[in-house]
Protein backbone atom coordinates (compact mmCIF):
# COMPACT_ATOMS: atom_id res chain seq x y z
CA UNK A 1 0.00 0.00 0.00
CA UNK A 2 1.61 3.47 -1.15
CA UNK A 3 0.99 6.15 1.40
CA UNK A 4 -0.67 9.20 0.18
CA UNK A 5 2.68 11.21 0.64
CA UNK A 6 4.41 9.43 -2.12
CA UNK A 7 1.14 9.56 -5.00
CA UNK A 8 2.00 11.39 -7.65
CA UNK A 9 0.68 12.55 -11.34
CA UNK A 10 1.54 9.40 -13.28
CA UNK A 11 2.33 10.72 -16.40
CA UNK A 12 4.92 13.42 -14.85
CA UNK A 13 5.72 10.12 -12.91
CA UNK A 14 7.37 8.23 -15.62
CA UNK A 15 9.32 11.39 -17.10
CA UNK A 16 10.64 11.94 -13.78
CA UNK A 17 11.69 8.49 -13.30
CA UNK A 18 13.24 8.33 -17.01
CA UNK A 19 15.12 12.00 -15.88
CA UNK A 20 16.11 10.27 -12.17
CA UNK A 21 17.47 6.59 -13.92
CA UNK A 22 19.59 9.00 -16.49
CA UNK A 23 21.39 10.91 -13.45
CA UNK A 24 22.40 8.16 -10.99
CA UNK A 25 25.40 5.74 -12.23
CA UNK A 26 24.08 2.44 -10.32
CA UNK A 27 21.30 0.81 -8.87
CA UNK A 28 20.17 -2.96 -7.14
CA UNK A 29 19.31 -6.01 -8.78
CA UNK A 30 17.03 -8.24 -7.08
CA UNK A 31 16.59 -12.08 -7.90
CA UNK A 32 15.75 -14.57 -6.65
CA UNK A 33 17.73 -17.33 -6.22
CA UNK A 34 17.39 -21.26 -6.74
CA UNK A 35 16.05 -21.97 -3.25
CA UNK A 36 13.11 -18.82 -3.23
CA UNK A 37 15.50 -16.58 -1.46
CA UNK A 38 15.76 -13.15 -2.50
CA UNK A 39 19.48 -11.84 -3.35
CA UNK A 40 20.82 -8.60 -4.28
CA UNK A 41 23.22 -7.21 -6.34
CA UNK A 42 24.33 -3.43 -6.61
CA UNK A 43 25.37 -2.63 -10.69
CA UNK A 44 26.21 0.30 -12.78
CA UNK A 45 23.17 0.37 -15.33
CA UNK A 46 21.91 2.48 -18.34
CA UNK A 47 18.56 3.35 -19.22
CA UNK A 48 18.54 3.30 -22.78
CA UNK A 49 15.77 3.63 -25.75
CA UNK A 50 12.98 2.79 -22.29
CA UNK A 51 15.31 -0.51 -21.20
CA UNK A 52 17.39 -0.73 -18.68
CA UNK A 53 20.39 -2.54 -18.84
CA UNK A 54 23.52 -3.92 -16.77
CA UNK A 55 26.23 -6.42 -18.33
CA UNK A 56 28.68 -8.47 -16.45
CA UNK A 57 30.61 -11.33 -16.20
CA UNK A 58 28.51 -14.66 -17.51
CA UNK A 59 29.14 -16.45 -15.00
CA UNK A 60 27.94 -15.80 -11.20
CA UNK A 61 25.15 -15.89 -8.91
CA UNK A 62 23.10 -13.30 -10.54
CA UNK A 63 23.09 -14.70 -14.07
CA UNK A 64 22.65 -18.24 -12.35
CA UNK A 65 19.76 -16.83 -10.57
CA UNK A 66 18.45 -14.98 -14.12
CA UNK A 67 18.58 -17.91 -15.80
CA UNK A 68 15.90 -19.63 -13.27
CA UNK A 69 14.02 -17.09 -12.88
CA UNK A 70 13.41 -14.16 -15.55
CA UNK A 71 11.38 -12.14 -13.25
CA UNK A 72 13.55 -9.55 -11.64
CA UNK A 73 13.20 -6.13 -9.74
CA UNK A 74 15.30 -3.11 -9.64
CA UNK A 75 15.98 -0.37 -7.60
CA UNK A 76 17.82 2.68 -7.53
CA UNK A 77 17.45 5.81 -4.67
CA UNK A 78 18.99 8.91 -3.39
CA UNK A 79 18.65 10.02 -0.28
CA UNK A 80 18.92 13.68 -0.69
CA UNK A 81 18.22 15.28 3.25
CA UNK A 82 17.97 13.45 6.94
CA UNK A 83 15.18 15.41 8.62
CA UNK A 84 15.64 15.84 12.19
CA UNK A 85 12.30 15.92 14.53
CA UNK A 86 13.67 19.30 15.94
CA UNK A 87 13.01 20.74 12.33
CA UNK A 88 9.32 20.45 13.45
CA UNK A 89 9.09 19.23 16.93
CA UNK A 90 10.77 20.35 19.98
CA UNK A 91 10.43 17.14 21.93
CA UNK A 92 9.39 14.07 20.02
CA UNK A 93 11.79 12.20 17.59
CA UNK A 94 8.79 10.91 16.04
CA UNK A 95 8.93 13.52 12.95
CA UNK A 96 12.58 12.82 12.30
CA UNK A 97 12.86 11.07 8.82
CA UNK A 98 14.43 11.68 5.32
CA UNK A 99 13.56 12.99 1.85
CA UNK A 100 14.34 10.62 -1.41
CA UNK A 101 14.23 9.94 -4.70
CA UNK A 102 13.62 5.59 -5.61
CA UNK A 103 12.45 4.42 -8.74
CA UNK A 104 11.67 0.31 -8.73
CA UNK A 105 11.67 -0.97 -12.50
CA UNK A 106 9.74 -4.31 -12.45
CA UNK A 107 10.17 -6.89 -15.28
CA UNK A 108 11.61 -9.28 -17.42
CA UNK A 109 15.35 -10.34 -17.65
CA UNK A 110 16.39 -10.75 -21.33
CA UNK A 111 19.79 -11.87 -22.35
CA UNK A 112 20.77 -9.78 -25.15
CA UNK A 113 23.36 -11.90 -27.66
CA UNK A 114 23.36 -9.47 -30.61
CA UNK A 115 26.89 -7.90 -31.03
CA UNK A 116 25.44 -4.11 -32.46
CA UNK A 117 22.73 -4.26 -29.29
CA UNK A 118 25.28 -5.12 -27.18
CA UNK A 119 27.84 -2.77 -28.74
CA UNK A 120 25.03 0.25 -28.30
CA UNK A 121 24.07 -0.39 -25.01
CA UNK A 122 27.92 -0.35 -23.61
CA UNK A 123 28.44 2.34 -26.10
CA UNK A 124 25.30 4.43 -24.34
CA UNK A 125 26.94 3.04 -20.88
CA UNK A 126 29.98 4.29 -21.59
CA UNK A 127 28.74 8.01 -22.41
CA UNK A 128 26.78 8.01 -19.24
CA UNK A 129 29.29 7.37 -17.20
CA UNK A 130 32.96 8.93 -19.32
CA UNK A 131 30.92 11.70 -21.09
CA UNK A 132 34.32 13.47 -21.47
CA UNK A 133 35.14 10.35 -23.88
CA UNK A 134 38.59 8.95 -24.24
CA UNK A 135 38.17 6.16 -25.64
CA UNK A 136 37.49 4.20 -29.15
CA UNK A 137 33.75 4.46 -29.73
CA UNK A 138 32.34 0.68 -29.02
CA UNK A 139 31.53 -0.81 -32.75
CA UNK A 140 30.12 -4.66 -33.24
CA UNK A 141 32.26 -4.35 -36.45
CA UNK A 142 35.89 -3.40 -34.81
CA UNK A 143 38.00 -6.14 -34.67
CA UNK A 144 39.44 -4.92 -31.27
CA UNK A 145 36.03 -5.17 -29.34
CA UNK A 146 34.35 -8.09 -31.40
CA UNK A 147 36.29 -10.93 -28.71
CA UNK A 148 35.55 -8.59 -26.03
CA UNK A 149 31.70 -7.91 -26.75
CA UNK A 150 31.35 -11.91 -26.91
CA UNK A 151 32.62 -12.28 -23.34
CA UNK A 152 30.47 -9.91 -22.12
CA UNK A 153 26.97 -10.73 -20.58
CA UNK A 154 24.27 -8.22 -21.43
CA UNK A 155 21.35 -8.09 -19.93
CA UNK A 156 17.86 -5.64 -20.48
CA UNK A 157 15.27 -5.68 -18.08
CA UNK A 158 11.74 -5.64 -20.06
CA UNK A 159 9.76 -3.37 -17.82
CA UNK A 160 6.40 -4.74 -16.88
CA UNK A 161 5.85 -1.61 -13.87
CA UNK A 162 7.90 1.84 -13.42
CA UNK A 163 7.14 3.13 -10.08
CA UNK A 164 8.79 6.20 -8.43
CA UNK A 165 8.97 7.24 -4.81
CA UNK A 166 9.87 10.57 -4.57
CA UNK A 167 9.70 11.99 -0.65
CA UNK A 168 10.05 15.46 -0.07
CA UNK A 169 6.88 16.26 2.40
CA UNK A 170 4.16 16.42 -0.23
CA UNK A 171 1.70 15.54 3.15
CA UNK A 172 2.89 18.74 5.58
CA UNK A 173 0.94 21.27 6.39
CA UNK A 174 2.17 24.24 5.55
CA UNK A 175 2.90 25.41 8.84
CA UNK A 176 5.21 22.09 9.46
CA UNK A 177 6.53 22.89 5.66
CA UNK A 178 7.67 26.04 6.11
CA UNK A 179 9.41 25.46 9.46
CA UNK A 180 11.56 22.37 7.54
CA UNK A 181 12.43 24.91 4.83
CA UNK A 182 14.03 27.09 7.69
CA UNK A 183 15.41 24.49 9.03
CA UNK A 184 17.15 23.31 5.89
CA UNK A 185 18.20 26.74 4.88
CA UNK A 186 19.53 27.00 8.01
CA UNK A 187 21.75 24.12 8.04
CA UNK A 188 22.87 24.99 4.75
CA UNK A 189 24.75 20.82 3.91
CA UNK A 190 25.30 20.89 0.24
CA UNK A 191 22.17 18.71 -1.56
CA UNK A 192 20.07 21.18 1.32
CA UNK A 193 19.67 23.94 -1.14
CA UNK A 194 18.38 20.71 -3.95
CA UNK A 195 16.19 19.70 -1.56
CA UNK A 196 14.21 22.68 -0.81
CA UNK A 197 14.23 23.34 -4.56
CA UNK A 198 12.58 19.70 -4.75
CA UNK A 199 10.02 20.20 -1.62
CA UNK A 200 8.55 22.93 -3.88
CA UNK A 201 8.58 21.12 -7.11
CA UNK A 202 6.41 18.30 -5.80
CA UNK A 203 4.34 20.58 -3.65
CA UNK A 204 2.92 23.42 -5.06
CA UNK A 205 0.10 23.08 -3.37
CA UNK A 206 -0.28 24.21 0.05
CA UNK A 207 -2.30 21.59 1.97
CA UNK A 208 -3.13 24.38 4.79
CA UNK A 209 -3.29 23.79 8.56
CA UNK B 1 31.26 -16.94 -8.22
CA UNK B 2 32.62 -14.15 -5.97
CA UNK B 3 36.36 -12.59 -8.44
CA UNK B 4 39.30 -12.93 -6.83
CA UNK B 5 39.45 -8.92 -6.72
CA UNK B 6 36.58 -9.02 -4.00
CA UNK B 7 38.29 -11.36 -1.68
CA UNK B 8 39.45 -10.13 1.64
CA UNK B 9 40.29 -11.52 4.67
CA UNK B 10 37.33 -12.98 6.97
CA UNK B 11 38.44 -11.16 10.02
CA UNK B 12 38.69 -8.02 8.62
CA UNK B 13 35.39 -8.40 6.59
CA UNK B 14 33.49 -8.62 9.51
CA UNK B 15 35.06 -5.63 11.38
CA UNK B 16 34.85 -3.85 8.07
CA UNK B 17 31.17 -4.82 7.03
CA UNK B 18 30.42 -3.26 11.02
CA UNK B 19 31.77 0.01 10.33
CA UNK B 20 30.82 0.45 7.06
CA UNK B 21 26.80 -0.51 7.85
CA UNK B 22 27.68 2.10 10.89
CA UNK B 23 28.23 4.59 8.15
CA UNK B 24 25.97 4.73 6.28
CA UNK B 25 22.23 5.84 6.65
CA UNK B 26 20.13 3.52 4.37
CA UNK B 27 19.87 0.30 2.27
CA UNK B 28 18.11 -1.76 0.20
CA UNK B 29 15.74 -4.67 1.76
CA UNK B 30 15.02 -7.70 -0.59
CA UNK B 31 12.49 -9.66 0.22
CA UNK B 32 10.45 -12.27 -1.88
CA UNK B 33 6.34 -11.10 -2.73
CA UNK B 34 3.36 -14.27 -2.63
CA UNK B 35 4.02 -15.10 -6.14
CA UNK B 36 7.71 -15.74 -5.80
CA UNK B 37 8.84 -12.57 -7.77
CA UNK B 38 11.79 -10.25 -6.28
CA UNK B 39 10.72 -6.62 -4.17
CA UNK B 40 12.98 -4.13 -3.02
CA UNK B 41 13.00 -1.46 -0.55
CA UNK B 42 15.47 1.28 0.30
CA UNK B 43 14.86 2.26 3.95
CA UNK B 44 16.94 3.61 6.55
CA UNK B 45 18.42 1.17 8.96
CA UNK B 46 20.68 0.96 12.34
CA UNK B 47 22.87 -1.85 12.90
CA UNK B 48 22.55 -2.45 16.52
CA UNK B 49 24.38 -5.01 18.54
CA UNK B 50 25.29 -7.10 15.81
CA UNK B 51 21.87 -6.78 14.09
CA UNK B 52 19.90 -5.20 11.72
CA UNK B 53 16.62 -3.08 12.51
CA UNK B 54 14.17 -1.14 10.32
CA UNK B 55 10.93 0.79 10.95
CA UNK B 56 8.28 0.83 9.06
CA UNK B 57 4.39 0.74 8.88
CA UNK B 58 2.41 -2.27 10.06
CA UNK B 59 0.63 -2.35 6.74
CA UNK B 60 2.55 -2.75 3.19
CA UNK B 61 4.01 -5.13 0.48
CA UNK B 62 7.32 -5.88 2.54
CA UNK B 63 5.32 -6.67 5.71
CA UNK B 64 3.07 -8.62 3.72
CA UNK B 65 5.89 -10.50 1.85
CA UNK B 66 7.96 -10.84 5.20
CA UNK B 67 5.14 -12.46 6.85
CA UNK B 68 4.73 -14.97 3.91
CA UNK B 69 8.67 -15.60 3.85
CA UNK B 70 11.07 -14.46 6.60
CA UNK B 71 14.08 -14.99 4.41
CA UNK B 72 15.21 -11.71 3.41
CA UNK B 73 18.47 -10.35 2.24
CA UNK B 74 20.03 -6.38 2.72
CA UNK B 75 22.29 -4.37 0.48
CA UNK B 76 23.80 -1.70 1.35
CA UNK B 77 26.59 0.28 -1.00
CA UNK B 78 28.12 3.35 -2.00
CA UNK B 79 30.40 4.47 -5.12
CA UNK B 80 33.32 6.07 -4.45
CA UNK B 81 35.11 6.43 -7.82
CA UNK B 82 34.18 6.29 -11.68
CA UNK B 83 37.31 5.15 -13.19
CA UNK B 84 37.51 6.02 -16.27
CA UNK B 85 39.15 3.20 -19.19
CA UNK B 86 41.71 5.84 -20.21
CA UNK B 87 43.13 6.27 -16.51
CA UNK B 88 44.94 2.36 -17.55
CA UNK B 89 44.34 2.13 -21.16
CA UNK B 90 44.47 5.13 -24.11
CA UNK B 91 42.38 3.54 -26.38
CA UNK B 92 40.10 0.71 -25.47
CA UNK B 93 36.76 1.26 -23.41
CA UNK B 94 37.45 -1.99 -21.60
CA UNK B 95 39.21 -1.08 -17.94
CA UNK B 96 36.31 1.75 -17.59
CA UNK B 97 34.89 0.56 -13.89
CA UNK B 98 33.71 2.14 -10.79
CA UNK B 99 35.29 1.47 -7.03
CA UNK B 100 32.60 0.67 -4.26
CA UNK B 101 32.00 -0.91 -0.91
CA UNK B 102 29.45 -3.06 -0.99
CA UNK B 103 27.88 -5.59 1.95
CA UNK B 104 25.47 -7.88 1.85
CA UNK B 105 23.07 -9.71 4.59
CA UNK B 106 21.19 -12.49 4.22
CA UNK B 107 18.65 -13.95 7.74
CA UNK B 108 15.52 -14.07 9.09
CA UNK B 109 12.86 -11.19 9.02
CA UNK B 110 11.40 -11.24 12.85
CA UNK B 111 9.19 -8.66 13.76
CA UNK B 112 10.20 -7.11 17.49
CA UNK B 113 7.45 -6.80 19.82
CA UNK B 114 8.74 -6.12 22.75
CA UNK B 115 8.88 -1.76 23.56
CA UNK B 116 11.43 -2.07 25.38
CA UNK B 117 13.95 -3.30 22.15
CA UNK B 118 11.62 -1.33 20.47
CA UNK B 119 12.75 1.87 22.59
CA UNK B 120 16.65 0.72 22.22
CA UNK B 121 16.10 0.40 18.48
CA UNK B 122 14.53 3.34 17.91
CA UNK B 123 16.73 5.52 19.53
CA UNK B 124 19.89 3.31 17.97
CA UNK B 125 18.35 5.04 15.26
CA UNK B 126 18.03 8.20 16.15
CA UNK B 127 21.95 8.46 17.33
CA UNK B 128 23.12 7.32 14.45
CA UNK B 129 21.30 9.94 12.30
CA UNK B 130 20.48 12.55 14.61
CA UNK B 131 23.38 12.39 16.96
CA UNK B 132 23.52 16.06 17.18
CA UNK B 133 20.45 15.37 19.69
CA UNK B 134 17.58 17.79 19.81
CA UNK B 135 14.52 15.27 21.40
CA UNK B 136 13.49 13.41 24.33
CA UNK B 137 15.07 10.09 24.53
CA UNK B 138 13.43 7.28 23.54
CA UNK B 139 11.80 5.31 26.57
CA UNK B 140 9.65 2.86 26.44
CA UNK B 141 8.26 3.74 29.62
CA UNK B 142 7.72 7.49 28.99
CA UNK B 143 3.81 8.09 28.21
CA UNK B 144 4.29 10.36 25.25
CA UNK B 145 6.59 7.72 23.82
CA UNK B 146 4.31 4.29 24.55
CA UNK B 147 1.17 4.92 21.86
CA UNK B 148 4.13 5.68 19.23
CA UNK B 149 6.06 2.16 20.01
CA UNK B 150 2.89 0.11 19.89
CA UNK B 151 1.69 1.25 16.38
CA UNK B 152 5.44 1.28 14.88
CA UNK B 153 6.86 -1.82 13.57
CA UNK B 154 10.31 -2.90 14.11
CA UNK B 155 12.17 -5.59 12.12
CA UNK B 156 15.35 -7.51 13.68
CA UNK B 157 17.21 -9.21 10.53
CA UNK B 158 18.60 -12.17 12.26
CA UNK B 159 22.13 -12.56 10.03
CA UNK B 160 23.16 -16.17 8.36
CA UNK B 161 25.60 -14.61 6.32
CA UNK B 162 27.15 -11.12 5.59
CA UNK B 163 29.70 -10.09 2.67
CA UNK B 164 31.66 -7.54 1.97
CA UNK B 165 32.32 -6.76 -1.47
CA UNK B 166 35.25 -3.88 -1.51
CA UNK B 167 36.61 -2.94 -5.02
CA UNK B 168 39.24 -0.72 -5.05
CA UNK B 169 41.79 -2.23 -7.49
CA UNK B 170 42.87 -5.09 -5.85
CA UNK B 171 43.59 -7.29 -8.49
CA UNK B 172 46.00 -4.53 -10.52
CA UNK B 173 49.27 -4.95 -11.15
CA UNK B 174 51.73 -2.05 -10.05
CA UNK B 175 51.42 -0.61 -13.08
CA UNK B 176 48.08 -0.18 -13.39
CA UNK B 177 47.58 0.64 -9.52
CA UNK B 178 50.20 3.70 -10.38
CA UNK B 179 48.80 4.93 -13.24
CA UNK B 180 45.11 4.93 -11.92
CA UNK B 181 46.07 6.52 -8.80
CA UNK B 182 47.99 9.35 -10.53
CA UNK B 183 44.43 9.69 -12.93
CA UNK B 184 42.52 9.89 -9.62
CA UNK B 185 45.14 12.90 -8.19
CA UNK B 186 44.96 14.54 -11.30
CA UNK B 187 41.13 14.94 -11.32
CA UNK B 188 40.54 15.32 -7.66
CA UNK B 189 36.89 15.03 -7.45
CA UNK B 190 35.68 15.17 -3.73
CA UNK B 191 35.79 11.53 -2.83
CA UNK B 192 39.18 11.15 -5.20
CA UNK B 193 41.93 10.90 -2.28
CA UNK B 194 39.78 9.15 0.40
CA UNK B 195 39.39 6.28 -2.83
CA UNK B 196 42.97 6.47 -3.09
CA UNK B 197 43.71 6.06 0.36
CA UNK B 198 40.84 2.86 0.36
CA UNK B 199 42.85 1.65 -3.09
CA UNK B 200 46.20 1.55 -0.34
CA UNK B 201 44.86 0.16 2.46
CA UNK B 202 43.05 -2.60 1.14
CA UNK B 203 45.51 -3.52 -1.65
CA UNK B 204 48.84 -3.16 0.87
CA UNK B 205 51.23 -5.65 -1.72
CA UNK B 206 51.87 -5.11 -4.55
CA UNK B 207 51.44 -7.58 -7.24
CA UNK B 208 54.01 -6.98 -9.02
CA UNK B 209 54.25 -6.60 -13.30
Amino acid sequence: MRRKEFEMDSQINQEECSGFLKEMSFGFLGTVDPDGMPCITPLNFVFHNGSLYFHGSRIGEKMTNLRKQAGVTFAVAKEYAIIPSYFSDPLMACPATSYFKSVRIDGQAVAVDDPHEKAEVLEALMRKLQPEGGYKTIDAGDADYIPRLKGVAIVRIDASRMVGKFKFGQNLKSSKRESLTKGLENRGLPQDTETIELMRRFCPHSIGD
